[in-house]
Parts: C-alpha cells; sequence; structure tokens
C-alpha cells in the first residue's frame, strides 16, 4: 500500500514537473532580444503548433530536427569567415618551420599581412592554406590547436574574442527550440572539427550534432598508440547542394526547420521546406551597418541574392537585423 | 508565498524523479537476460564507477558515448549479413527490368538461386550486386524500400523476420547505459541507409546515431522538387581501420565504452580503450552452436581472431553467448 502511494506521489511530481516545463518553454519571453515583429510571431507560431498535442501540425519530438548555418547565422563573418584568421595566424605560427613561405604565394603575402593579396589566388589558393594549416597533425592535436586560438585570438575591428561575435537572439532561438524538444543541429561550409571544440560551450550543440565540411583523416598505430591523422585532402565540402547531403548523411532525417542567411543555405532551405507537414525557414538578413555589417547581393561574403528572392516568392521568414533584433552579441548594448 | 510553496513542491518532486530514476538505472535486474557472471559484473561495475558522483572515473553524462557494431553484435549475422538476404531478393524483385541478368554473373547465380556462385566472385561481385540494388533511386524510395522488405521478408533457417533476430541481452544493455545517461550509436560496416529505417523501432537508436558504409548521394531538383539520388559511388567503408575514422566524423568524440564482435572491431575498440579515463571494450563471442551459431577465427562472416588475442591480452570483456546468456533473442526460449 505504502508502494503504491509512494508511486502515485511520484507520477504526480512527475506530471507536475513536464506541465511545468512545457509552460516555461511556451513562453514568449525566452526570446527577450526579439522586437515582437513578423519574424518572432512566425517563429513563435510554428513551435506552437508542432508542439501543440492534438494539433494537425503535431510532430513528434524525435523528427523535431533544426539545422544553422554558423557563419554570418550563429555568428559574424565580416570581414571574413573567421576561420580565414584562423588559417592566417597558423600560417605565421607555422612560418618559422617553413622558411620557403616567405618567397612563396600565398603565404609570402599573409606573412607581410596584405590578405588581399593572399586571398588574389581564389579558392585553389586559400584550399593550399587550409590544407597546410589544417592537415598533418593528429585530431587531438588539431582540437588543442583550435581551442588554443579560439581562447586568445581576437577580431580585428571589435577587438572581441570571436566567441563573443555570436548573435543573442540566435542563442536565444537554440534555447527556445531545445526548450521545445528540438534537437538543433549546425549544418555549415565551415570545417567540422574548426567549430566542434567550441560549439557545445558557445551554442549548446554537442560535436555529433556538427556538420561541417571536413578533410579525410587515416587510422593508424603511432608507436603502438591509436592516432587518426589529418590528411591534406578534402573529405566533404558542405555548402550549396553538399548541405542536403551532409544533412541525409549525419542526421539521416529531413529537418522541419532550417536557419541560414546566404545563397549557400539555399538548398538547405528547399530540402528542408519540401518535406511533409508543416515547415519553416528562416534567413538572417544582415541590414544593421550601425551594430554589425549590411551586406547582401553583391557581397563576396555571405552573399545573399538567389535566396533572398525565394524566401520573398515563398513566405520564408526574413529576420531584418536592424530592426528584428533588440542586441546584437551577448551582453551588447541594446536598442531603446 | 503561494508560488514559493508550489515551487518547493516542485524542486522536491523533481528531486524525487531524479533519484528514483537514478534507483533504477543502477537496478542489476535491467539485465534480466544475463547470467551473473563476470561479463554482467564488468558491465555493471564499470558503469557504476563512470556514473557516480564524485568518483574518480566521473564522466559527464555528454561525454558518455557508447558505440555497437550490429551485425553479429545487435543481431545475427549467419548464415550470411542479413543485407545479403537483401540484395538477393531486390535482385529477383528487379530482375523482370533486367533481362540481360538471366545471363549475366552474379546475377544469374542469384536468380538460379545459387547464392555460394553469386558470392565467389568475392567482393568485386558484392560490390556490383549492391550498387545495383542500392542506387539509382531517391533516399527516401530506398528508405521505403527497406521498410518494405524489413517488415516482410524472414530468415532462411529460423523462419524469423530479421528484426526478431536481435539479441535479447544487447537490447536491455543499451537500455541500461540509456538509463545511465549514455548516448548510444551504431557504427557497422552494413549500409547505413539499410540500418536506419528501423534501428530507433527495433534498439532505440535514431537515424542520427547510426554510422555505417555509405553510397555517394547528389542533390537535385525534380520537377522542381528537392531530391537526393542514390550513386553507384563508394563513399565511405565504416569497417576496420574505418570505424575510429567513421566515429570521428560523425560522433566527434572519442566512445568511452565500444561493442563489438569480430576483427572488423578491432581498431574500434583500440581507438576507444586507448583515451584517458575509464574505458570499456567487450566482444560478443558467438559459442552457441544450439541456441544461435558458434564460429570465431575461422569463420568467413564475423571472423573473431586477432581482436579475441587483443581482448584477453588487454582484459576486455568477451561474453560467452552461451553461458553468459539465459536468452538470445526477445521472446526466446530461457535456459533454466
Amino acid at each position: 500500500m505504502k508502494t503504491i502511494r509512494s508511486q502515485n506521489f511520484i507520477a504526480a511530481a512527475l506530471i507536475a514537473a513536464v506541465a511545468f516545463t512545457t509552460t516555461i518553454a511556451r513562453a514568449a519571453d525566452l526570446l527577450p532580444s526579439w522586437n515582437d515583429g513578423k519574424a518572432k510571431q512566425s517563429i513563435v507560431a510554428f513551435v506552437e503548433k508542432v508542439t501543440k498535442p492534438g494539433s494537425p501540425d503535431f510532430v513528434q519530438p524525435a523528427e523535431r530536427i533544426a539545422t544553422f548555418d554558423n557563419d554570418g547565422c550563429l555568428w559574424a563573418e565580416q570581414p571574413m569567415y573567421f576561420q580565414a584568421f584562423f588559417v592566417f595566424d597558423r600560417i605565421k605560427a607555422l612560418s618559422p618551420q617553413h622558411p620557403e613561405w616567405k618567397s612563396q604565394e600565398p603565404f609570402a603575402s599573409v606573412l607581410k599581412g596584405d590578405m588581399k593579396a593572399a586571398l588574389a589566388g581564389g579558392e585553389r589558393a586559400l584550399l593550399e592554406m587550409v590544407m597546410a594549416t589544417h592537415a598533418g597533425m593528429t585530431t587531438e592535436e588539431f582540437e588543442q590547436i583550435v581551442k588554443d586560438w579560439i581562447a586568445s585570438a581576437k577580431h580585428p575591428t571589435t577587438g572581441k574574442p570571436y566567441t563573443e561575435m555570436v548573435y543573442q537572439p540566435m542563442l536565444e532561438l537554440l534555447a527556445y527550440l531545445r526548450a521545445n524538444g528540438f534537437k538543433t543541429f549546425i549544418v555549415s561550409g565551415g570545417g567540422i572539427e574548426f567549430m566542434r571544440p567550441w560549439t557545445e560551450k558557445v551554442y549548446g550543440i554537442p560535436p555529433e550534432q556538427v556538420v561541417g565540411s571536413s578533410i579525410m583523416t587515416k587510422f593508424e598505430l603511432r608507436d603502438g598508440k591509436p592516432a587518426l591523422v589529418r590528411l591534406p585532402e578534402v573529405n566533404f565540402i558542405d555548402d550549396k547542394v553538399g548541405k542536403p547531403v551532409g544533412i541525409n548523411q549525419h542526421i539521416g532525417r529531413r529537418p522541419i526547420a532550417a536557419f541560414g542567411n546566404s545563397d549557400g543555405d539555399l538548398q538547405m532551405l528547399q530540402w528542408t521546406t519540401t518535406g511533409s507537414g508543416a515547415r519553416f525557414a528562416l534567413l538572417v538578413h544582415h541590414t544593421d551597418d550601425k551594430r554589425e555589417w549590411a551586406y547582401d547581393r553583391t557581397s563576396h561574403i555571405g552573399k545573399l541574392d538567389k535566396a533572398l528572392d525565394e524566401a520573398r516568392a515563398k513566405g520564408w521568414t526574413v529576420v531584418d537585423m536592424k530592426n528584428d533584433w533588440k542586441t546584437i552579441y551577448p551582453n551588447g548594448k541594446t536598442q531603446p
């Protein structure tokens, strides 16, 4: 008898706890940095309809997959992708072991501090610099290199650590979705092993929920100890048509919500929104040249052109950073 | 005042619920199909030490990654990998569209029912059959083909559906680990898209926690609708040295526990056990020729030779199926 009463108590307690959690998750004040406009309303309306039991749009928690681009969507990306700063810093750090770089492009320009010239060689030059700095060590050694860099490097114009240039409204959005039973993933053109060492701490997204571009790795025994060695060979480019491929490869389920900011995200948004049932797509439009940067159709970084047209044609949510966001960065100044 | 009291009630309830869950998770009767021998004791001892707060071996829940081979570890694999039966059934189903197969090996042998001759061409022949049956359709079409097959196909000697030839003690082990905060993954040489349609229902492992071999896919618009088309080209072989590579690619964290049954799992077990802190490795040894199959060092399927030697040298847990397991399959007969 005592046991039954105690079990009933526990059952009641669990129900109370669940109800309590649900109430929190539905509260709109989980998005305090969002102004109360169309963008915020569309997010809340979508989340409420897919989580409301009995709703025709209800989605089981296991199917609540949300994918986020990283550069320009979760953190800033100007005047260059932050991973490019990492590449340049690594070239400088490794230059004593590579005296030949002094006269060899694109390395020579990096060492002279002329980043524009270094990037003049286009994709081929960039790839060469990535391979010279991202391969040749074990995965554990590379993880430590990234951790050390991200803990100390500062952005050239804001002077902030890069992980403080994440978007506060997007941090709130990630937490709001998770509180509503969503599983949040990053699907980025950036390097998968460049992101994983810090995404859990910064975004609450664990390594196994990060999808990105990668180079090949090889298992070998080094002095009898297993190691994964990073090879100077491209494995996968997680951008444009690569994003749905990467999503299928890593997640194996079509997301019901996807978040991006550039033409590189177009196929991810197409793939997400053409599944059956309720779907949601959002683009962050960089419209704020005071608090961040304003750019879209002609930008070299984060070009937003075709995806913006398609968003307007299909009714996807477009965030106007200037007007929709009270705050850009964590602890930043808020608009009145 | 009322609010505070109500919050205290909820806090107390949550604590009670957590304590209750913890008690369940630690109870050894979550493994009722395991005889109380060294194998079971080693599992429970490991789980208790990594989950006990304050223990020198304590591991944060986020780091509690456990990886499982599938064929021969979570379900049976004799007299052939079950995916090979799928391939043969697909060849038969597709043969009306391929009249040329009647005179073309290895297809001709399959259509005559001579599986041994069909497999005589070795890896090349098998790959040819896999490509002919696994490529050319969209990912969604393939998912449906697998679902239809797994729901209706029967094993040639037991007459059971393949998903009833999973190992009851391993189902309990998966649930026991999850109840203790572990995240369970499959890391199999089998096809990733062959497993994902049923692993969630059968093992409680969602698609995003399945790592396997794969072919390439390509994003395209078909009548304006996005599709991922499966190409007859190998993308990744998740076996032997490929397993640590696949783990790193998909999970991005080194497991603290790994479970296998053959030499194909050796590198996964090496990779897992050589990380820092408490580690656990287990091999299922097929020793039961009455209730299942007995095979190891000379078997064509699931060869267990080098890994068995290394397990003994390094003190990894080796499950003796005959003596350690009360039951093999769910709802099967138990030993007295």
